[in-house]
């Protein structure tokens, strides 16, 4: 059972569709093994204190008779000594074994073995200044700190100086949480020529800021692709230039725009976007259109994706099952359900600008899965 | 097999590297039976007038004896107006299968029963004016027509009007360009915190010109994901401003930019990315530097992938084995080698603007593989 089935069953809210349980997800797929390579310490606590009975037999382990295996009993039965000299006698008889001595290497190679002398893999790769209390690491064990919201718009800032606009970002955003969003739909299975009758339906929560814009973004590349979008946004007088130039956007595709919680749908829809949260605006929580708009999550009993979601557990929030980080994660909490982080194209030197050290995650993917550990 | 295994099998040139032969390619496997849904006469196409057994057995089939099954004398031994009725008379009886008369329908469906009438597939879904002598299909058998150079510049005119600017779709495009690239350097078997000392080693070539900018945003992005990537872009006094733009970016990351060729690697790389030939630009064609390139490329011996490259075939041009079109192809021929079409983000409408008809063949991706049809 790998890390993210295994999180999936402690989070997946009993509310939730049929056919959003045991869906296999590809965002983790990327490695057969995510444990091989994970700290045991790391493994211990994904688990969460369950054993290895637990996960395989579900429930029904209570019934299992309560005989332990006598580990310390059986171990004394076992002559390390004995087995070591074993090992070390035939290793120095078959020469191509025997490592470490220089003179007695073989001068010729095997098929099958490594003439480079292998480093020892560092999974320590992302240094930031003033560690926060979480840490996170990929399916294949490598550390990924989270940053403090002061430090993570500092780097965006950082990025904006090298030509890393908000234009720019608000599209790669866009790209990845839709590929995201599409795979969590049920990919290839749901959007399929063959079955049009059944579009996915998305509803997309934006409020009136960044965050927000994000959030549009990502609605029109879902309805480039074929999904039935509902954008939310409140109506205000005035309206960030950014959010204007994506609603233009979002406009010329088949997506459908409401300002007005009673126009969203009353049945489940099939996945919910959240972008309505962001920290530098909190007074936006106590308007009434945040009030319904959270109520409506939370009566759809739709799953629920938040993209860029504050650190911190609003009490008045949506509950998330899964969360889309950005560049480097803040540290999320039980709110936030399962997180992925989002490559969204900054180079190295831009995080050595704000004192990080950063050595890539994401290895082949744009979007990766992030463990807690 | 596959189209694409089967296409790949008759572009493969020998001179490749062995280790880029039989991989596994992620962006075809959308469709576990990509022929199913692929109309007959499309589907011999594709075959290119090869049989089963030629498919199945290679070129050993030559010397199996000529023993025609004789279908026509076969069909006459077959009475269809007998089988009918029996079909016809099972109907009736075992009402469940009963369709098309209302009354005779059950008031109760089985689990695997779909109670929505399924509508005929449509395979052509998008229509261009004046339509190009050269059309493609997906996996799963939508028709994708081509269209000219003209036109397609005329649809990216209204993006840019509606706010999809030149910077988005480099954005975009440098996007999924890496992420096709790397799927084709070996994806998370390469890329892999194991085995760092096995970087791999991309050259992206690049004119003056906007289809430079795009080779300069992907050699970014694979830069960002631990790709070593030498760029060459010729010395000009006066740059594009997009050019400009993304070099400064480019330069944020581990990458190398050359402006001469003897600063590219004498043996083989992993991966050569051509963004040199734009049609606006043909005198380039005649200068020194791009003779080099193109000489430096064809005796690199690594496979090519050609990223927006023109129509038609350069006699002094660089062969691809892959190329990777934007929002819709155009009539590609064979130097373009197996073709993949890019979502750039367009909407419906932009489309319907400069008069095509359009509906997204792209399902849950932002690559999908195009067959000749």
């Amino acid at each position: 059972m790998s890390p993210q089935q295994h999180v999936d069953r402690h989070l997946e809210p009993l509310s939730q569709p049929r056919n959003f349980r045991r869906r296999h997800n590809s965002w983790s797929s990327s490695s057969r093994h995510p444990n091989q390579a994970t700290p045991k310490k790391t493994g211990l606590k994904n688990g969460q204190g369950k054993t290895k009975d637990d996960e395989c037999f579900g429930d029904d382990v209570e019934e299992l008779p309560d005989t332990d295996f006598d580990f310390e009993g059986n171990l004394a039965l076992f002559d390390k000594a004995a087995v070591f000299e074993e090992i070390d006698t035939h290793e120095r008889r078959c020469g191509p074994r025997a490592r470490g001595v220089p003179s007695d290497r073989p001068t010729r190679y095997r098929h099958d073995e490594n003439i480079l002398e292998s480093e020892p893999t560092v999974y320590r790769r992302i240094a930031v200044p003033h560690p926060a209390n979480r840490e996170f690491c990929t399916d294949s064990g490598l550390v990924v700190p989270s940053v403090s919201y002061e430090l993570h718009k500092k780097l965006l800032s950082a990025a904006e100086r090298h030509g890393l606009t908000l234009e720019r970002r608000l599209e790669v955003t866009g790209v990845c949480a839709s590929q995201m969003a599409l795979t969590l739909l049920g990919g290839p299975n749901r959007l399929n020529p063959k079955n049009v009758h059944q579009r996915p339906l998305v509803a997309v929560l934006c409020g009136p800021h960044v965050k927000g814009a994000q959030g549009i973004s990502c609605g029109r590349h879902l309805a480039n692709h074929d999904v039935q979008v509902i954008l939310f946004l409140p109506n205000f007088v005035k309206m960030l230039e950014s959010i204007t130039t994506e609603l233009a956007l979002f406009s010329k595709t088949q997506g459908q725009q409401v300002s007005s919680l009673k126009d969203l749908p009353g049945s489940p829809v099939d996945l919910v976007i959240n972008c309505l949260d962001c920290p530098e605006n909190a007074f936006l929580r106590d308007q009434p259109w945040y009030k319904a708009a959270v109520a409506w999550a939370n009566e759809n009993r739709a799953p629920v994706l938040s993209v860029d979601p504050p650190a911190r557990a609003l009490d008045c929030g949506v509950d998330a099952k899964w969360s889309l980080a950005l560049g480097l994660p803040l540290a999320l909490g039980e709110h936030a359900g399962r997180v992925y982080l989002c490559d969204i194209g900054l180079p190295q030197q831009v995080f050595q600008e704000v004192g990080i050290s950063y050595h890539s995650p994401f290895g082949c993917k744009f979007v990766i899965p992030l463990h807690p550990a």
